[in-house]
Protein backbone atom coordinates (compact mmCIF):
# COMPACT_ATOMS: atom_id res chain seq x y z
CA UNK A 1 0.00 0.00 0.00
CA UNK A 2 1.21 3.73 -1.09
CA UNK A 3 0.98 5.95 1.93
CA UNK A 4 0.89 9.70 1.93
CA UNK A 5 1.79 11.83 5.37
CA UNK A 6 0.81 15.51 4.47
CA UNK A 7 2.52 18.09 6.59
CA UNK A 8 1.35 21.02 7.20
CA UNK A 9 1.88 24.48 8.84
CA UNK A 10 -2.34 24.73 9.81
CA UNK A 11 -3.19 28.35 11.70
CA UNK A 12 -6.00 29.79 12.79
CA UNK A 13 -7.78 30.64 9.31
CA UNK A 14 -9.58 27.52 8.96
CA UNK A 15 -10.78 28.00 5.25
CA UNK A 16 -7.28 28.77 4.41
CA UNK A 17 -6.28 25.62 6.17
CA UNK A 18 -8.68 23.32 4.25
CA UNK A 19 -7.54 24.76 0.84
CA UNK A 20 -4.02 23.58 1.43
CA UNK A 21 -5.36 20.66 3.04
CA UNK A 22 -6.92 20.09 -0.74
CA UNK A 23 -4.44 21.05 -2.67
CA UNK A 24 -2.18 18.35 -0.99
CA UNK A 25 -4.75 15.45 -0.84
CA UNK A 26 -5.03 16.20 -4.75
CA UNK A 27 -1.08 16.19 -4.93
CA UNK A 28 -0.64 12.78 -2.89
CA UNK A 29 -3.50 11.50 -5.13
CA UNK A 30 -1.41 11.95 -7.98
CA UNK A 31 1.48 10.32 -6.41
CA UNK A 32 -0.13 7.10 -5.88
CA UNK A 33 -1.49 7.26 -2.70
CA UNK A 34 -4.13 4.95 -1.45
CA UNK A 35 -4.21 5.93 2.24
CA UNK A 36 -3.26 9.64 3.05
CA UNK A 37 -2.27 10.95 6.88
CA UNK A 38 -2.88 14.85 8.16
CA UNK A 39 -1.37 16.07 11.72
CA UNK A 40 -3.18 16.78 14.63
CA UNK A 41 -5.63 20.31 14.54
CA UNK A 42 -5.19 20.11 11.15
CA UNK A 43 -8.35 22.34 10.37
CA UNK A 44 -7.60 25.09 13.06
CA UNK A 45 -4.83 25.68 15.51
CA UNK A 46 -4.65 29.16 17.36
CA UNK A 47 -5.86 30.21 20.57
CA UNK A 48 -7.16 27.80 23.17
CA UNK A 49 -10.01 30.30 23.51
CA UNK A 50 -10.96 30.02 19.64
CA UNK A 51 -11.19 26.33 19.87
CA UNK A 52 -14.75 25.65 21.01
CA UNK A 53 -15.86 28.54 17.55
CA UNK A 54 -14.34 25.62 15.53
CA UNK A 55 -15.82 22.61 17.27
CA UNK A 56 -17.85 20.84 14.52
CA UNK A 57 -19.62 17.47 14.63
CA UNK A 58 -18.13 14.23 12.80
CA UNK A 59 -19.40 13.61 10.26
CA UNK A 60 -22.07 16.12 9.99
CA UNK A 61 -20.27 18.97 9.61
CA UNK A 62 -18.38 20.94 7.26
CA UNK A 63 -14.93 19.36 7.57
CA UNK A 64 -16.04 15.98 7.14
CA UNK A 65 -18.09 16.37 4.68
CA UNK A 66 -15.42 17.99 2.48
CA UNK A 67 -13.07 14.92 3.36
CA UNK A 68 -15.32 12.22 2.66
CA UNK A 69 -15.62 14.15 -0.92
CA UNK A 70 -11.87 14.06 -1.43
CA UNK A 71 -11.69 10.64 -0.17
CA UNK A 72 -14.66 9.76 -2.87
CA UNK A 73 -13.00 12.25 -5.66
CA UNK A 74 -9.34 10.12 -5.25
CA UNK A 75 -10.43 6.88 -3.99
CA UNK A 76 -8.58 6.99 -1.14
CA UNK A 77 -8.65 6.55 2.46
CA UNK A 78 -7.86 9.75 5.03
CA UNK A 79 -6.82 9.83 8.35
CA UNK A 80 -7.73 13.12 10.02
CA UNK A 81 -4.82 13.36 12.73
CA UNK A 82 -7.47 15.65 14.60
CA UNK A 83 -10.11 18.34 14.48
CA UNK A 84 -12.05 19.84 17.30
CA UNK A 85 -14.91 18.06 18.24
CA UNK A 86 -17.94 19.45 19.43
CA UNK A 87 -18.83 17.81 23.28
CA UNK A 88 -20.35 20.79 25.19
CA UNK A 89 -20.85 24.17 26.03
CA UNK A 90 -17.33 24.48 27.89
CA UNK A 91 -15.13 21.48 26.01
CA UNK A 92 -14.27 19.89 23.20
CA UNK A 93 -12.88 16.78 21.78
CA UNK A 94 -9.75 16.31 20.53
CA UNK A 95 -10.91 13.86 17.49
CA UNK A 96 -9.09 11.74 15.15
CA UNK A 97 -11.13 9.86 12.84
CA UNK A 98 -10.95 7.70 9.47
CA UNK A 99 -12.74 7.82 6.12
CA UNK A 100 -12.71 5.13 3.56
CA UNK A 101 -12.90 5.93 -0.45
CA UNK A 102 -16.64 5.74 -0.70
CA UNK A 103 -16.74 8.45 1.93
CA UNK A 104 -17.78 6.81 4.67
CA UNK A 105 -16.81 7.35 8.19
CA UNK A 106 -14.74 4.15 9.56
CA UNK A 107 -14.13 5.18 13.26
CA UNK A 108 -13.39 7.94 15.36
CA UNK A 109 -11.25 8.29 18.30
CA UNK A 110 -11.27 10.84 21.25
CA UNK A 111 -7.21 11.61 22.38
CA UNK A 112 -6.99 10.20 25.66
CA UNK A 113 -4.13 11.73 27.42
CA UNK A 114 -4.50 15.94 27.34
CA UNK A 115 -0.89 17.54 27.20
CA UNK A 116 -1.06 20.02 30.31
CA UNK A 117 2.68 20.42 30.44
CA UNK A 118 5.19 23.35 31.45
CA UNK A 119 9.05 23.58 30.97
CA UNK A 120 10.76 26.36 32.17
CA UNK A 121 11.25 29.49 30.29
CA UNK A 122 8.96 27.99 27.73
CA UNK A 123 5.12 28.34 27.31
CA UNK A 124 3.33 26.07 29.33
CA UNK A 125 0.37 24.15 27.48
CA UNK A 126 -2.82 23.44 29.56
CA UNK A 127 -5.04 21.22 26.70
CA UNK A 128 -7.64 20.08 29.55
CA UNK A 129 -8.63 23.60 30.17
CA UNK A 130 -10.59 23.36 26.70
CA UNK A 131 -10.43 19.62 25.86
CA UNK A 132 -12.38 16.87 27.52
CA UNK A 133 -10.75 13.62 27.29
CA UNK A 134 -11.42 10.06 25.49
CA UNK A 135 -12.07 7.25 27.16
CA UNK A 136 -11.88 4.87 24.57
CA UNK A 137 -8.77 3.17 22.59
CA UNK A 138 -10.01 2.94 18.83
CA UNK A 139 -8.81 1.11 15.65
CA UNK A 140 -9.81 1.12 11.95
CA UNK A 141 -9.81 -2.04 9.65
CA UNK A 142 -7.76 -1.22 6.33
CA UNK A 143 -6.83 -3.24 3.54
CA UNK A 144 -3.64 -3.66 4.66
CA UNK A 145 -4.37 -4.50 7.92
CA UNK A 146 -5.95 -2.84 11.33
CA UNK A 147 -4.30 0.18 12.31
CA UNK A 148 -4.31 1.91 16.22
CA UNK A 149 -5.45 5.73 16.38
CA UNK A 150 -3.91 7.94 18.96
CA UNK A 151 -3.21 11.53 18.82
CA UNK A 152 0.55 13.17 19.80
CA UNK A 153 0.82 13.17 24.03
CA UNK A 154 -0.31 9.68 23.84
CA UNK A 155 3.05 8.99 22.33
CA UNK A 156 4.29 8.90 25.55
CA UNK A 157 2.04 6.25 27.21
CA UNK A 158 3.47 2.63 25.99
CA UNK A 159 0.46 0.95 27.36
CA UNK A 160 -1.56 2.04 24.60
CA UNK A 161 0.08 1.16 21.50
CA UNK A 162 0.92 -2.15 23.36
CA UNK A 163 -3.23 -2.86 23.71
CA UNK A 164 -3.40 -2.41 19.46
CA UNK A 165 -0.65 -4.68 18.85
CA UNK A 166 -1.95 -7.20 20.84
CA UNK A 167 -5.59 -6.88 19.33
CA UNK A 168 -4.11 -6.92 15.69
CA UNK A 169 -2.32 -3.31 14.97
CA UNK A 170 -0.01 -3.70 12.00
CA UNK A 171 -0.12 -0.19 11.68
CA UNK A 172 0.25 2.89 14.40
CA UNK A 173 -1.25 6.41 13.98
CA UNK A 174 0.64 8.94 15.72
CA UNK A 175 -0.05 12.42 14.29
CA UNK A 176 1.06 15.72 16.31
CA UNK A 177 1.54 19.08 16.70
CA UNK A 178 4.88 18.30 18.73
CA UNK A 179 6.60 21.22 20.36
CA UNK A 180 9.66 22.28 18.65
CA UNK A 181 11.30 21.78 22.24
CA UNK A 182 9.86 18.16 23.02
CA UNK A 183 9.81 17.32 19.23
CA UNK A 184 14.06 17.76 19.07
CA UNK A 185 14.44 15.89 22.62
CA UNK A 186 11.84 13.33 22.49
CA UNK A 187 9.67 12.41 18.94
CA UNK A 188 12.21 10.17 17.54
CA UNK A 189 13.07 7.91 19.66
CA UNK A 190 9.80 7.43 21.00
CA UNK A 191 8.03 6.89 17.72
CA UNK A 192 10.57 4.70 16.53
CA UNK A 193 10.57 2.93 19.66
CA UNK A 194 6.49 2.07 19.65
CA UNK A 195 7.24 1.05 15.98
CA UNK A 196 9.97 -1.60 17.25
CA UNK A 197 8.70 -2.68 20.36
CA UNK A 198 5.04 -3.34 18.97
CA UNK A 199 6.59 -4.58 15.51
CA UNK A 200 3.91 -2.02 13.47
CA UNK A 201 4.23 0.11 10.66
CA UNK A 202 4.21 4.39 12.26
CA UNK A 203 2.79 6.70 10.54
CA UNK A 204 3.07 10.02 12.23
CA UNK A 205 2.02 13.39 9.78
CA UNK A 206 3.00 16.40 12.21
CA UNK A 207 2.07 20.10 12.27
CA UNK A 208 5.79 22.09 11.18
CA UNK A 209 6.18 25.91 12.11
CA UNK A 210 5.19 28.48 13.84
CA UNK A 211 1.07 29.10 14.69
CA UNK A 212 1.29 31.90 17.41
CA UNK A 213 3.64 33.99 18.25
CA UNK A 214 6.36 31.95 20.57
CA UNK A 215 4.50 28.73 19.58
CA UNK A 216 6.05 26.03 17.34
CA UNK A 217 5.65 22.99 16.28
CA UNK A 218 8.39 20.81 15.23
CA UNK A 219 7.71 18.92 12.16
CA UNK A 220 9.96 15.65 11.21
CA UNK A 221 6.28 13.88 10.04
CA UNK A 222 7.64 10.21 9.40
CA UNK A 223 6.76 6.87 8.08
CA UNK A 224 8.73 4.29 9.96
CA UNK A 225 8.98 0.96 9.56
CA UNK A 226 8.41 -2.11 11.88
CA UNK A 227 12.20 -2.79 12.27
CA UNK A 228 12.51 0.90 13.40
CA UNK A 229 13.59 2.43 10.06
CA UNK A 230 12.76 5.78 9.10
CA UNK A 231 11.50 5.43 5.63
CA UNK A 232 9.70 8.64 4.41
CA UNK A 233 10.89 12.33 6.78
CA UNK A 234 9.48 15.44 5.50
CA UNK A 235 11.71 18.57 5.61
CA UNK A 236 11.69 21.92 7.25
CA UNK A 237 8.02 23.17 4.99
CA UNK A 238 4.83 22.35 4.53
CA UNK A 239 4.23 19.16 1.50
CA UNK A 240 3.45 15.86 1.26
CA UNK A 241 6.12 12.26 1.73
CA UNK A 242 5.08 9.35 0.47
CA UNK A 243 6.17 5.62 1.17
CA UNK A 244 5.40 1.70 0.37
CA UNK A 245 4.23 -0.21 3.04
CA UNK A 246 4.78 -4.27 2.80
CA UNK A 247 2.84 -6.97 5.05
CA UNK A 248 5.55 -8.95 4.27
CA UNK A 249 7.94 -6.94 5.94
CA UNK A 250 5.79 -7.10 8.93
CA UNK A 251 5.49 -11.03 9.34
CA UNK A 252 9.65 -10.70 9.01
CA UNK A 253 9.64 -8.27 11.58
CA UNK A 254 7.72 -10.87 13.83
CA UNK A 255 8.85 -13.78 12.45
CA UNK A 256 12.75 -12.72 13.38
CA UNK A 257 12.15 -11.18 16.69
CA UNK A 258 8.86 -12.77 18.18
CA UNK A 259 8.76 -10.54 20.81
CA UNK A 260 4.97 -10.18 21.00
CA UNK A 261 5.10 -13.77 22.23
CA UNK A 262 7.74 -13.61 24.21
CA UNK A 263 5.31 -11.22 26.70
CA UNK A 264 4.90 -12.30 30.18
CA UNK A 265 2.16 -10.46 31.72
CA UNK A 266 1.57 -12.69 34.78
CA UNK A 267 4.94 -10.91 35.87
CA UNK A 268 4.30 -7.36 34.88
CA UNK A 269 2.30 -5.97 37.60
CA UNK A 270 3.87 -7.73 40.74
CA UNK A 271 5.56 -5.39 43.67
CA UNK A 272 9.29 -6.10 42.41
CA UNK A 273 11.20 -7.20 45.04
CA UNK A 274 13.93 -5.13 46.91
CA UNK B 1 26.49 10.33 41.81
CA UNK B 2 29.26 9.50 39.86
CA UNK B 3 28.34 6.45 37.48
CA UNK B 4 30.51 4.72 35.53
CA UNK B 5 29.83 2.05 32.89
CA UNK B 6 32.07 -0.86 31.94
CA UNK B 7 32.07 -1.94 28.57
CA UNK B 8 33.72 -5.32 28.34
CA UNK B 9 34.69 -7.75 25.17
CA UNK B 10 34.16 -10.79 27.54
CA UNK B 11 34.97 -14.56 25.74
CA UNK B 12 35.47 -17.93 27.17
CA UNK B 13 38.47 -17.46 29.53
CA UNK B 14 36.74 -16.78 32.63
CA UNK B 15 40.03 -15.85 34.72
CA UNK B 16 41.08 -13.23 32.25
CA UNK B 17 37.44 -11.46 32.09
CA UNK B 18 37.36 -11.31 35.79
CA UNK B 19 41.17 -9.71 35.98
CA UNK B 20 39.56 -7.22 33.24
CA UNK B 21 36.92 -6.42 35.13
CA UNK B 22 39.52 -5.35 38.42
CA UNK B 23 41.53 -3.71 36.32
CA UNK B 24 38.46 -1.26 35.26
CA UNK B 25 36.90 -1.05 38.17
CA UNK B 26 40.35 -0.09 39.92
CA UNK B 27 40.26 2.62 36.71
CA UNK B 28 36.48 3.56 37.10
CA UNK B 29 37.13 3.84 41.47
CA UNK B 30 40.36 6.32 40.16
CA UNK B 31 38.01 8.31 38.11
CA UNK B 32 35.69 8.90 41.53
CA UNK B 33 33.04 6.68 40.55
CA UNK B 34 30.80 5.69 43.41
CA UNK B 35 27.96 3.20 41.44
CA UNK B 36 30.02 0.86 38.75
CA UNK B 37 28.06 -1.40 36.17
CA UNK B 38 28.88 -4.38 34.08
CA UNK B 39 27.39 -5.77 31.45
CA UNK B 40 25.63 -8.87 30.74
CA UNK B 41 27.31 -12.01 30.82
CA UNK B 42 30.80 -10.48 32.23
CA UNK B 43 32.63 -13.35 33.65
CA UNK B 44 31.83 -15.69 30.33
CA UNK B 45 30.83 -15.34 27.30
CA UNK B 46 31.48 -18.31 24.64
CA UNK B 47 29.65 -21.37 23.69
CA UNK B 48 25.81 -22.21 25.02
CA UNK B 49 26.89 -25.78 26.09
CA UNK B 50 29.82 -24.18 28.07
CA UNK B 51 27.68 -21.80 30.38
CA UNK B 52 26.79 -24.56 32.51
CA UNK B 53 29.89 -25.38 33.55
CA UNK B 54 30.38 -21.66 34.83
CA UNK B 55 27.31 -21.59 36.52
CA UNK B 56 27.94 -20.05 40.14
CA UNK B 57 25.72 -19.49 43.47
CA UNK B 58 25.39 -16.19 44.27
CA UNK B 59 26.63 -14.92 46.81
CA UNK B 60 29.05 -18.03 47.61
CA UNK B 61 31.22 -18.50 44.51
CA UNK B 62 34.34 -17.11 42.97
CA UNK B 63 32.78 -14.11 40.97
CA UNK B 64 30.50 -12.42 43.95
CA UNK B 65 33.39 -12.97 46.42
CA UNK B 66 35.57 -11.63 43.91
CA UNK B 67 33.56 -8.66 43.45
CA UNK B 68 32.50 -7.89 47.12
CA UNK B 69 36.08 -7.47 47.60
CA UNK B 70 36.41 -5.01 44.65
CA UNK B 71 33.07 -3.62 46.63
CA UNK B 72 34.53 -2.99 49.57
CA UNK B 73 38.45 -1.74 48.64
CA UNK B 74 37.01 0.54 46.34
CA UNK B 75 34.31 1.81 48.33
CA UNK B 76 31.61 1.88 45.75
CA UNK B 77 28.69 0.09 44.32
CA UNK B 78 28.57 -2.48 41.67
CA UNK B 79 26.08 -3.30 39.54
CA UNK B 80 26.87 -6.74 37.67
CA UNK B 81 25.18 -7.22 34.73
CA UNK B 82 24.76 -10.75 34.87
CA UNK B 83 26.79 -13.92 35.47
CA UNK B 84 25.31 -17.30 34.97
CA UNK B 85 23.93 -18.62 37.95
CA UNK B 86 23.27 -22.08 39.25
CA UNK B 87 19.73 -23.67 38.53
CA UNK B 88 19.94 -27.54 38.06
CA UNK B 89 21.89 -29.95 36.49
CA UNK B 90 20.05 -28.72 33.02
CA UNK B 91 19.62 -25.03 33.12
CA UNK B 92 20.84 -22.08 34.52
CA UNK B 93 19.77 -18.53 35.49
CA UNK B 94 21.20 -15.15 33.86
CA UNK B 95 21.19 -13.37 36.74
CA UNK B 96 22.14 -9.62 37.81
CA UNK B 97 23.44 -8.49 41.08
CA UNK B 98 24.19 -5.33 43.10
CA UNK B 99 26.78 -5.15 45.42
CA UNK B 100 27.31 -2.58 48.06
CA UNK B 101 30.24 -0.33 49.42
CA UNK B 102 30.48 -2.75 52.56
CA UNK B 103 30.87 -6.07 50.02
CA UNK B 104 27.02 -7.08 50.87
CA UNK B 105 24.56 -8.71 48.23
CA UNK B 106 21.85 -6.15 48.00
CA UNK B 107 19.23 -8.19 45.41
CA UNK B 108 19.57 -10.36 42.49
CA UNK B 109 17.21 -10.51 39.45
CA UNK B 110 16.70 -13.25 37.08
CA UNK B 111 16.28 -12.50 33.51
CA UNK B 112 12.66 -12.92 32.44
CA UNK B 113 12.88 -12.58 28.83
CA UNK B 114 14.84 -14.61 27.27
CA UNK B 115 16.76 -14.09 24.04
CA UNK B 116 14.69 -16.44 21.26
CA UNK B 117 15.22 -15.28 18.03
CA UNK B 118 16.41 -15.97 14.64
CA UNK B 119 16.62 -13.12 11.70
CA UNK B 120 17.22 -15.12 7.91
CA UNK B 121 21.35 -14.89 6.97
CA UNK B 122 22.13 -14.40 11.01
CA UNK B 123 23.47 -17.03 13.13
CA UNK B 124 20.04 -17.53 15.58
CA UNK B 125 19.86 -17.96 19.38
CA UNK B 126 17.67 -19.82 21.29
CA UNK B 127 18.77 -18.56 24.69
CA UNK B 128 15.83 -20.65 26.71
CA UNK B 129 17.97 -24.08 25.78
CA UNK B 130 20.39 -23.00 28.64
CA UNK B 131 18.87 -21.05 31.00
CA UNK B 132 15.75 -20.73 32.97
CA UNK B 133 13.33 -17.63 33.22
CA UNK B 134 12.90 -15.84 36.07
CA UNK B 135 9.87 -14.74 37.40
CA UNK B 136 10.01 -11.64 39.72
CA UNK B 137 11.24 -8.35 38.98
CA UNK B 138 13.75 -6.42 41.72
CA UNK B 139 14.95 -3.50 42.21
CA UNK B 140 17.99 -1.77 44.56
CA UNK B 141 17.53 0.98 46.82
CA UNK B 142 20.61 3.19 46.22
CA UNK B 143 21.62 5.95 48.17
CA UNK B 144 20.42 8.12 44.57
CA UNK B 145 17.08 6.31 44.72
CA UNK B 146 15.31 3.09 43.87
CA UNK B 147 17.22 1.41 40.58
CA UNK B 148 14.83 -1.17 38.57
CA UNK B 149 17.10 -4.52 37.48
CA UNK B 150 16.36 -5.96 33.90
CA UNK B 151 18.76 -7.57 31.12
CA UNK B 152 19.42 -7.04 27.55
CA UNK B 153 16.05 -8.78 25.79
CA UNK B 154 14.02 -7.15 28.44
CA UNK B 155 14.69 -3.80 26.79
CA UNK B 156 11.34 -4.60 24.29
CA UNK B 157 9.11 -4.58 26.87
CA UNK B 158 8.46 -1.38 28.44
CA UNK B 159 5.27 -3.01 30.59
CA UNK B 160 8.23 -4.27 33.04
CA UNK B 161 10.05 -0.52 33.11
CA UNK B 162 7.17 0.99 33.88
CA UNK B 163 6.77 -1.63 36.63
CA UNK B 164 9.71 -0.23 38.29
CA UNK B 165 8.96 3.33 37.75
CA UNK B 166 5.65 3.27 39.49
CA UNK B 167 7.37 1.52 42.23
CA UNK B 168 9.40 4.34 42.18
CA UNK B 169 12.76 3.92 40.07
CA UNK B 170 14.59 6.67 39.35
CA UNK B 171 17.76 4.76 37.94
CA UNK B 172 16.71 1.53 35.47
CA UNK B 173 20.02 -0.81 34.58
CA UNK B 174 19.71 -2.37 31.47
CA UNK B 175 23.12 -4.34 30.50
CA UNK B 176 23.38 -6.23 27.41
CA UNK B 177 25.70 -8.45 24.90
CA UNK B 178 23.04 -6.80 22.47
CA UNK B 179 24.18 -8.50 19.17
CA UNK B 180 25.95 -5.88 16.53
CA UNK B 181 22.78 -5.95 13.82
CA UNK B 182 19.80 -5.70 16.30
CA UNK B 183 21.98 -3.32 18.22
CA UNK B 184 22.69 -1.23 15.16
CA UNK B 185 18.90 -1.26 14.49
CA UNK B 186 17.09 -0.47 18.15
CA UNK B 187 19.64 -0.38 20.70
CA UNK B 188 19.30 3.29 21.20
CA UNK B 189 15.76 3.96 20.44
CA UNK B 190 14.50 1.68 22.74
CA UNK B 191 16.62 2.88 25.83
CA UNK B 192 16.56 6.39 25.01
CA UNK B 193 12.23 5.64 24.98
CA UNK B 194 12.85 3.79 28.29
CA UNK B 195 14.26 7.13 29.81
CA UNK B 196 12.21 9.62 28.39
CA UNK B 197 8.48 7.82 28.99
CA UNK B 198 9.40 6.71 32.19
CA UNK B 199 11.79 9.95 33.63
CA UNK B 200 14.59 7.87 34.82
CA UNK B 201 18.25 7.69 34.17
CA UNK B 202 19.09 4.40 31.95
CA UNK B 203 22.88 2.95 33.17
CA UNK B 204 23.23 0.81 29.78
CA UNK B 205 26.59 -1.29 29.99
CA UNK B 206 27.07 -3.36 26.75
CA UNK B 207 29.49 -6.20 25.65
CA UNK B 208 31.35 -5.05 22.61
CA UNK B 209 32.92 -6.92 19.98
CA UNK B 210 33.43 -10.55 18.54
CA UNK B 211 33.12 -13.83 20.94
CA UNK B 212 32.78 -16.42 18.52
CA UNK B 213 33.12 -17.20 15.04
CA UNK B 214 30.26 -15.23 13.49
CA UNK B 215 28.99 -13.67 16.96
CA UNK B 216 29.68 -10.03 17.94
CA UNK B 217 27.98 -7.35 20.46
CA UNK B 218 27.00 -3.85 19.16
CA UNK B 219 28.81 -2.43 22.64
CA UNK B 220 27.61 1.32 22.51
CA UNK B 221 27.38 1.81 26.23
CA UNK B 222 25.38 4.37 27.36
CA UNK B 223 24.13 6.97 30.06
CA UNK B 224 21.31 8.58 29.64
CA UNK B 225 19.40 11.27 31.78
CA UNK B 226 15.59 11.47 31.95
CA UNK B 227 15.06 13.32 29.14
CA UNK B 228 16.17 11.16 27.14
CA UNK B 229 19.90 12.47 26.26
CA UNK B 230 22.74 10.45 26.12
CA UNK B 231 25.33 12.06 28.42
CA UNK B 232 28.00 9.38 28.10
CA UNK B 233 28.91 6.38 25.19
CA UNK B 234 31.18 4.25 25.21
CA UNK B 235 33.62 4.03 21.90
CA UNK B 236 34.25 0.71 19.95
CA UNK B 237 36.67 -0.69 22.26
CA UNK B 238 36.84 -2.14 26.09
CA UNK B 239 36.54 0.87 28.42
CA UNK B 240 35.27 3.09 31.34
CA UNK B 241 32.87 5.99 30.80
CA UNK B 242 31.35 8.11 33.60
CA UNK B 243 28.76 10.90 34.17
CA UNK B 244 27.74 12.44 36.84
CA UNK B 245 23.89 11.78 37.66
CA UNK B 246 21.52 14.40 39.36
CA UNK B 247 18.60 14.04 41.79
CA UNK B 248 17.15 17.41 40.53
CA UNK B 249 17.12 16.52 37.01
CA UNK B 250 14.98 13.33 37.76
CA UNK B 251 12.54 16.48 39.54
CA UNK B 252 13.01 19.02 36.63
CA UNK B 253 11.87 16.39 33.93
CA UNK B 254 9.03 14.61 35.68
CA UNK B 255 7.46 18.09 37.19
CA UNK B 256 7.86 19.79 33.83
CA UNK B 257 6.11 16.63 31.55
CA UNK B 258 3.88 14.91 34.34
CA UNK B 259 3.61 12.16 32.60
CA UNK B 260 3.76 9.12 34.87
CA UNK B 261 0.72 11.10 36.47
CA UNK B 262 -1.00 11.51 33.12
CA UNK B 263 -1.54 7.91 32.90
CA UNK B 264 -5.07 6.09 32.58
CA UNK B 265 -4.59 2.53 33.29
CA UNK B 266 -8.34 1.98 33.73
CA UNK B 267 -8.71 2.72 29.20
CA UNK B 268 -5.34 0.36 28.23
CA UNK B 269 -6.82 -2.81 28.65
CA UNK B 270 -10.22 -1.93 27.14
CA UNK B 271 -10.94 -3.40 24.30
CA UNK B 272 -10.87 -0.97 21.13
CA UNK B 273 -13.58 -0.06 19.37
CA UNK B 274 -13.57 -0.84 15.99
Amino acid sequence: MKVAVIQLNSKSDKQNNLQTISILINQAAQGGAELVSLPEYCNFLGEDSEKINHAEHIPEDETTILLSNLAKRHQLFIHVGSIVEKYNEEKSYNTSFVIDPSGKLLNKYRKIHLFDIGIKGLPSYKESNTIQSGENPGMVQLPFGKAGLSICYDLRFPELYRNYALHGARILFIPAAFTRYTGMLHWEALLRARAIENQCYVIAAGQFGSYLPGKESYGNSMIIDPWGTVIARASEKEGVIIADIHENIVHAARESIPCLGHRRPEYYNKVPVI
